[in-house]
């Protein structure tokens, strides 16, 4: 009978604070994909509504710059969007992680989703910012002329709206880390 | 004595199953890499030796196109062959784990790893694809005109050099989601 007691007593002190780290880390997840969430969604506000108008007007240089010039801000702003969502909708699987702490095939469902995620994140941030490269730099071997000499405060917004998906991207890997974390102790 | 008996068979049953299947996925595991290595590194080799020479020259074509010719290029050739480093080395881990498949530590790490590589393999590739983008289209808002009318057979190569690339983001991704299974399981 005492015997019992002590294994019980020992099962429960194993097993409760494994819950609480488990639980921490589901807070944690919530938080950083808020967090995620506003990045993304930023970013693809930046993106989406800059414009600049130029005061003049030659052969080459068009009156006016969007980001629906270049296909891959187009894409960049889609990509953004859609991860910022899905970022959204994931909160609701995230709140079920706290109260549920052991659940595992809704995490592996999570982590699957947040890998393609992250591709697709990737994917547009790395596009557009190979096109800000360009704007910047441009590249005589191609012919293709800097346009941020003319467009200096699309350029800047341009520049700045990738710095939001970026860190979404650093988010992403932290939270696959921290849910695998979280699938091998539970 | 014979209740002992019944609960050990149980229990070698439950966990016979269990193990030989993670060994199944931790072998799926090492063949998966083992095709990602060769994607990665075919497509690092197919982007790094890929030049045209032209027999004519005019002021605004080169003679000749080579992949270092665009940053985004020589990051593409950089990223695959990290890329197929790391997949090499990660192979005598995978190896580990079909020795011992309830290691839990080492997958982690792993899938750590594995989701940083997906994001330097996506973000080379989509660059590079971003750049091919322009090279075959071009841009009339931007005044960056088509190359691959003049470089025909440099284009050709250089989006094909794309497939291995976006193929072994596919494989990451499957390898992500087999270790997340099999953390669950161990």
């Amino acid at each position: 009978m005492k015997t019992g007691a002590i294994e019980l007593g020992h099962k429960t002190s194993d097993s409760t604070p494994k819950t609480s780290v488990n639980r921490g880390i589901s807070i944690l997840d919530f938080i950083l994909r808020i967090v995620a969430v506003i990045a993304t969604l930023a970013s693809a506000i930046a993106m989406g509504t800059t414009n600049e108008s130029l005061p003049f007007f030659t052969q080459f240089i068009r009156f006016r710059a969007t980001y629906d010039d270049l296909p891959m801000f187009t894409f960049f702003v889609v990509a953004n969007s859609i991860v910022s969502v899905y970022l959204f909708l994931s909160l609701a699987l995230s709140i079920f992680h706290i109260i549920r702490s052991r659940a595992q095939v809704s995490r592996i469902v999570l982590i699957f989703f947040d890998t393609g995620m992250l591709a697709l994140l990737t994917a547009g941030a790395s596009a557009a910012a190979a096109i800000v490269y360009l704007a910047h730099k441009g590249n005589t071997k191609t012919n293709w002329f800097a346009i941020c000499q003319q467009f200096n405060s699309f350029c800047e917004r341009i520049s700045g709206s990738l710095i939001g998906s970026f860190g979404a991207i650093l988010l992403f890997i932290l939270l696959i880390l921290l849910s695998a974390v979280t699938l091998s102790r539970s």
